[in-house]
């Protein structure tokens, strides 16, 4: 059973959204998909600070903080290892159309769903990536943003059925990498760890940044630049991450090329666990 | 008030879906907006076909059209001028995550809404065009299709908001020009009528294709190709279109051009008007 075990919607227990709730209607808001270990949120400032950014700029409401906080301790207290999934939406509107309401009241929808049952191989072994045919437009008014229109996504996860292979690669429509279908990529190249750019399109999850920020701590030099299938193709390494699975790395991308695991990715990996598992 | 008037959720009156809805969750699902006119709909035929094409794309079912038939008679029938809006979505889904489920249960929401209050000027005199500075990512397996993701649709109606400019147009991300946010482009140059082609993206409006398919009726020549903003400029006259507006004289575009109202643009209004009191 995956449906959500518990949920809050405006802070009272519920299932139900208006249809004419603008995230229904439009996909008019954003959500955050969180890890919750032993009632905590190890990743929650970069959560939290990744909502606060995408609100300001798909002018909505920030939450009010203190709610926020108080739902979320109600949700996750009790959870030993949970996802934590939170949704703000535009709210009902008492218009039809797409301009924004004056009176905008968000709709805020927290609920816990039970860990995924990836396979461990992915984590310990890495995994097979493919290349989808689906691309993602450039919106950079969009981009970065975990919104509600995930269309794109949906149509690439789409394209295969293999459970051997749990991740795509998704090009924009110029051909360059920009990420997986529910992850970010990196590769590494003549001792630089490298991620596609964002300023076009895709999401910028919070794994994604977590690593950038940490990276210098282990002595790993980063770099965010424009990567085409070439660069995959002549990586040393590479791996996917997000807030979910942590760093899964890559050994196959699809029959073209294939990569190695060393201590680079492993003290990554290595390094996500320890925070993990000393967060307070 | 514009709270919709009636609404069935899978043929039942209600007004509230689950939030575990993947229309609510992504975004993943399309929608028509049709008008009704003395209990008909004079466009049904159009909005079916684009309905049709459109779930196929999505790799949506396709709803049954005997329970369709019968809920927008319980809906319309009493309805001199109204909306109707259908709303499909990929429906409730057992697991998280983007992939398209196997046991898909799709969600269909009908709702009358009341004739939009636009001004009659609008239609009578013409409109004034703003360029909008949001643009439109390229998809070519999303676009025409009216589906439920429409952030950028969102944020370029939200870049101004002066009651006497009703609508703008959207460029894509190569400074083509695509359609207006809520409605489709033509303009006439040299004797053609032209608009826009949606290779890449934009919406395949009912009012859009029902036009290019009966201009001939009317001895006008018809176009599609790319077109930009010097098209636009050079234009001879123009007009937007919608389902529920009809069409509407484009007077200016910003403070850059300004347009004529001939008859071959009044022509097009009166077979609409005609189309619409002569349907049984």
């Amino acid at each position: 059973m995956f449906f959500s075990e518990k949920t809050l919607i405006n802070g009272r227990p519920s299932s139900k959204v208006s249809f004419s709730d603008r995230g229904f209607q439009y996909g008019d808001g954003l959500f955050e998909t969180i890890a919750v270990y032993k009632g905590k949120i190890p990743f929650y400032d970069f959560h939290l600070n990744r909502l606060k950014i995408s609100c300001h700029r798909l002018k909505l409401s920030i939450p009010d903080l203190k709610s926020l906080d108080e739902e979320i301790k109600e949700l996750c207290s009790e959870v030993s290892q949970g996802v934590l999934k939170i949704i703000l939406t535009r709210g009902i509107s008492e218009q039809r159309g797409y301009r924004i309401p004056h009176n905008e009241k968000p709709t805020r929808v927290l609920s816990i769903y039970p860990w995924p049952n990836y396979p461990i191989d992915f984590f310990k072994y890495g995994i097979t990536l493919r290349i989808c045919a689906t691309t993602l437009g450039h919106n950079p008014m969009l981009s970065g943003i975990k919104h509600l229109n995930r269309l794109e996504q949906i149509l690439a996860r789409s394209e295969w059925n293999d459970p051997q292979i749990p991740e795509g690669v998704m090009l924009d429509s110029r051909g360059q990498v920009i990420s997986g279908t529910m992850s970010n990529i990196f590769i590494f190249i003549s001792d630089y760890l490298q991620t596609p750019d964002l300023n076009n399109c895709g999401v910028a999850g919070v794994m994604r940044e977590f690593i950038l920020q940490k990276a210098s701590t282990l002595g790993i030099k980063t770099i965010v630049k424009p990567i085409n299938l070439d660069d995959l193709k002549q990586a040393e390494e590479m791996f996917v991450c997000n807030s979910l699975i942590g760093l899964w790395p890559v050994r196959y991308l699809e029959e073209i090329s294939s990569y190695p695991v060393s201590t680079k990715t492993r003290n990554i990996q290595n390094f996500i666990q320890m925070w993990i598992e000393s967060y307070e």
